[in-house]
């Protein structure tokens, strides 16, 4: 089966797998069932068996997985097997925040730009980088070679950052802005849309039904 | 139909079709046809209407959906036709951006709590709540009526923070902790994996096809 034809919800559980079996690695756990991956990360073992054969991937009866060689494989399939550069647009509460999460370097992201208009923002270090202005982006971006990008602006300026990302060669755009983006058939957008996360548990807790 | 047997990823689109309808009333919009609703959310028309239809909502014809009677209706359907109340458990980069993330109040949610247990926090005001001592939550929680609460605390002490909501009656979980979380079944829990968000986007611009 060609990768692209694998359904989504499975590449999304593969983030899932192996954010498990690198809890499990730090245990110091080498092999493990799919039975109790499957527990631990509450879906079914026929689950975790059935998404891992789409990748080859195929547990030993007795032994199960071994840990570290499938989270490398999980690595390799997911693109992050060597670190993927990112820049971060937007530099209010959450870009800041974005900019100080270490769990992305853990995952295999370097923030290598942070990017913003605002002159009180310019030249600032958060985390690890330092503020520029958004003219300098397309520099960097080629400089660095970058396919990822992350929008945390106000969403009247996500669209023309967006475009200028796109301009300048990234495909993947994770988008906080609160709006829609229009993006080239080529470009994969996830938006995370934080109030609306909310939105869904108010409707299972509050909802009248 | 009942509401509860509307499929979850219907559901999810009437927080899309909400924020894009706040978009048009901002503009001054006051009637959208199904074409020009979906066009604008990148989904389909046939979407739109036969998700709305599951609510009761019929557009009509040649006039379409009136915007502020449609948005009233999607914000009793998901319950933040008044305002929810909201606890932040860990005052990281995160906790603190989310403390400060003015699109949650405009969307319905009102942080009315903000806990952590380092003692350089307590006391502190981000937004507009002070920092608690994570004992002080069950007072909180009750003398608000809160039912959603969002972790945003290291993984290791993710599972005892969820313990401790829902045995302070929260029925609703959005956790940014990377780690998957056992809670009783009328709790509902939405992970918000960012590095995970960026792994997918990963999958489709690095994997090796």
């Amino acid at each position: 089966m060609k990768w692209h034809e694998i359904p989504a919800s499975a590449v999304k559980r593969l983030s899932l797998y192996l954010r498990g079996l690198h809890e499990l690695a730090q245990e110091g756990v080498k092999n493990v069932s799919s039975r109790s991956l499957a527990k631990m990360l509450n879906v079914t073992a026929a689950q975790v068996r059935k998404d891992l054969t789409y990748f080859g991937q195929f547990g030993r009866s007795g032994v199960g997985y071994r840990v570290e060689p499938l989270m490398d494989e999980l690595r390799h399939i997911l693109g992050t097997d060597q670190t993927r550069p990112v820049v971060v647009v937007g530099t209010g509460n959450l870009g800041r925040a974005l900019l100080r999460h270490k769990e992305f370097l853990a995952r295999g992201f370097k923030i290598v730009g942070a990017f913003d208009v605002a002159p009180n923002k310019i030249g600032r270090k958060f985390g690890k980088v330092i503020v520029q202005h958004i003219d300098e982006m397309p520099k960097v971006l080629k400089e660095h070679d970058v396919k990822l990008g992350v929008i945390a602006t106000p969403p009247e300026a996500a669209q023309s950052v967006a475009d200028a990302l796109c301009a300048a060669g990234v495909k993947g755009i994770m988008n906080f802005a609160p709006t829609t983006l229009q993006t080239p058939p080529d470009v994969t957008v996830r938006p995370v849309d934080l109030a609306a996360t909310l939105e869904q548990l108010s409707f299972n807790v509050h909802a009248q039904r």
